[in-house]
């Protein structure tokens, strides 16, 4: 039983209209219009391949192929398919394509396993005008609730409830999705590293352990602004060279940390004219590593040399955390039936933690979660060149459909069955 | 003959209400809303004075109280009514309020002059959306021509021509404005001084002897877009950290030149988002100084310095020159007059360079012409916290009053008469 990589490769390239942009890059934010359109042609897809779908309060798509009845609950498969701005066809996408070539290979093949296996499609993973990344997926484990998101709104003060009720979700389905967590008895997300690790050691595809932490928060300098041409270079609070200096404090110290990272993404000027000193600057601090210790670690010793640039410039820094996302382990049994599939496989296989969350990060607080990397192209991602090699994709997708075949065998061994009837 | 302080600070608040935001500050950039009102107010005002009313080609409004008609031509005094966004209300309104105050103070006096004493309210003299600063002197002299600002448009696309237009302008009336330059026979300018150096000598006002000249250039560092949590800092083209090195390079260049100041103002980062490593970074680089050479100087020496930094960092720069305002000499003979009042009135004066570009500076090009600087309170400017105090004011109006009585005899001497009955 294999995938058939065409048939996918081919679903890549049709997906990846939705959203193309002039720079041949993907720009498909959740709630976007061309999400509207990827969700209508997805949901549609699912029923024609004769699964059952379900549209969840965080307008999550879930689609299930039944099994043989004798085991209550689904193996999901699945990933996300909104897009950073200007994104590439692969992050996301091929995690959720991937589910859909799987569950049409079992259909194909006509396997029934003892459990359902089902195709999940989370909402707005990417980081979002509303601030919410892995949305869906955290929405979904109880981590973000009605009364948090009840006032949630964009940028340009749009409720998050009015799109989600365009997509089919509302924060009155919130609870229904409570009831849906037992249901799932494993999830397995393939995603595209991201990164070079993989291509470094050329090898395709890697067993992720766990997924690191990432801490962020929204950062405010305040200088004084003024007039770029009478006040002298020793008279000026200049916001923007006292976050200069903080945003290469960042670089220099995750510098020689090896797996630590910390970025300044977002940066904002004020007043952002030619001829005035900038009075204000506002940026989002991020720093990532894989124990909790080396982030706390990190942002102590970044915040301390932060206070000596303040004071030495005169200027104030406010700091607010908005998030602080624990490492996570992931389950050690799928991790293990996956290793093991890979050697029956007889292909290599890394075994690596993630650097970046995704859904699975949630995913593993309510049941038994793992993921599977393959290797990215001079670890582009979040961009147009993002790009994996077919021959690595295929390999990764035959590994996971091998993967649930043993998922499925265990889970039974370790539970009860359902009774004939019901 | 005395200007009358109390109506002179009436009308700054009046005027200042044109425009007012919620910090405090004035928001009034040429076309906006509250500029189109303004206009009215100030035009209406005039005619009211029973000054005689032109608006040229690029909506610079002038108002002309006749002389005895011994004499051809008009002393202009006048400044901008335009702010930045947030500014304060001294930076334009005061000179444009205080001629109108010296020509109020000439009439109720009853003092005629050999030449005629004329007003003038210059369009968008602050950096606006169209980036033509000094836009309404510059157009009246000849620097921006037709051919030049056919197909100037804002940052949304729209055009100058129709906004000219909307206010009294338009390309068409340029050509007048040709016409209108022989008749200028002096242009006193008065303005806050912006800085520091009146206050630091304690001395209420200086008589300008030149302007500054001032480079800018956008430029653009193009790193490569990346996700932030899966590339490591030792793989990164991050843009942000690069233009954070130049930045802090043109600080650490002027700091210790004196007279020379270096800033970057506005800056825009791209995608901008909190997970992807900066792509690219647009600034606008500026310098001034009192020589050219200075200029140059520092330019080069700050882009050799970049250089450097692009190579180690594997970033492109790139640069694009779009002002280079050479220094301006103003008026010796003005500037004698001037200095001379001041003694006569027993006011301490200091003589001394304008570190910001002013509509006097192109003036300079078609007529005698000097500026008079009041002192500014820490140097604050650009700003809500803009402030003179009225002694400083009162001193620096009656010094121009003075001094337009001495210009007007000084020009009679050196002037054919007007032959009776033309």
């Amino acid at each position: 039983m294999k995938i058939n990589l065409n048939r996918l490769l081919i679903d890549l390239e049709k997906y990846a209209e939705y959203g193309k942009n002039e720079h041949g890059g993907v720009t498909r934010p959740s709630f976007s219009k061309a999400d509207h359109r990827v969700r209508q042609l997805f949901i549609e897809e699912l029923e024609d391949m004769g699964l059952q779908v379900t549209i969840d309060g965080a307008a999550n798509i879930w689609g299930k192929h039944k099994g043989n009845g004798t085991k209550k609950g689904s193996i999901v498969i699945g990933s996300h398919l909104d897009s950073v701005l200007n994104g590439g066809k692969y992050d996301g996408p091929l995690g959720v394509l991937m589910a859909k070539e799987i569950i049409r290979t079992l259909i194909e093949d006509k396997v029934i396993l003892d459990h359902d296996v089902e195709i999940v499609s989370f909402t707005a993973e990417e980081s979002n005008d509303f601030n919410l990344s892995t949305f869906g997926s955290r929405s979904f484990v109880g981590r973000l609730t009605v009364e948090k998101l009840h006032d949630a709104r964009d940028s340009k003060g749009g409720l998050l409830h009015d799109e989600l009720i365009k997509v089919g979700g509302g924060l009155d389905k919130f609870p229904m999705m409570v009831n849906m967590q037992n249901d799932k008895k494993a999830f397995i997300e393939l995603h595209i590293e991201q990164g070079q690790r993989l291509e470094s050691a050329n090898i395709s595809m890697a067993v992720i352990y766990s997924v690191v932490g990432t801490f962020r928060s929204f950062v405010k300098v305040i200088g004084e602004p003024n007039h770029s041409g009478t006040t002298m270079m020793q008279n000026r609070k200049d916001a923007l060279t006292a976050a200069a200096e903080m945003v290469l404090e960042v670089e220099r110290y995750c510098k020689d940390k090896g797996d630590v990272v910390g970025t300044v993404g977002k940066l904002n000027v004020s007043p952002n004219a030619a001829n005035i000193i900038p009075g204000q600057i506002d940026f989002i601090f991020e720093v990532r590593a894989e124990t909790e210790e080396k982030i706390e670690n990190t942002v102590e010793a970044i915040q301390e040399a932060w206070q000596e640039i303040a004071k030495r410039r005169q200027v104030k820094i406010q700091q607010e955390v908005f998030l602080d996302q624990k490492p996570v382990a992931l389950d050690q049994d799928i991790i293990t039936i996956l290793e093991n599939a890979a050697t029956e496989m007889d292909e290599p296989c890394l075994t690596l933690p993630s650097m970046a969350v995704h859904d699975a990060a949630h995913m593993a607080s309510i049941t038994k979660s793992a993921m599977i990397f393959v290797k990215s192209i001079d670890g582009k991602s979040h961009c147009p060149e993002e790009y994996s090699h077919p021959n690595d994709i295929e390999k990764a997708g035959n590994l996971i459909l091998q993967g649930i075949v043993h998922i499925d065998r265990a889970l039974s061994v370790t539970e009860y069955s359902v009774p004939p009837g019901n």
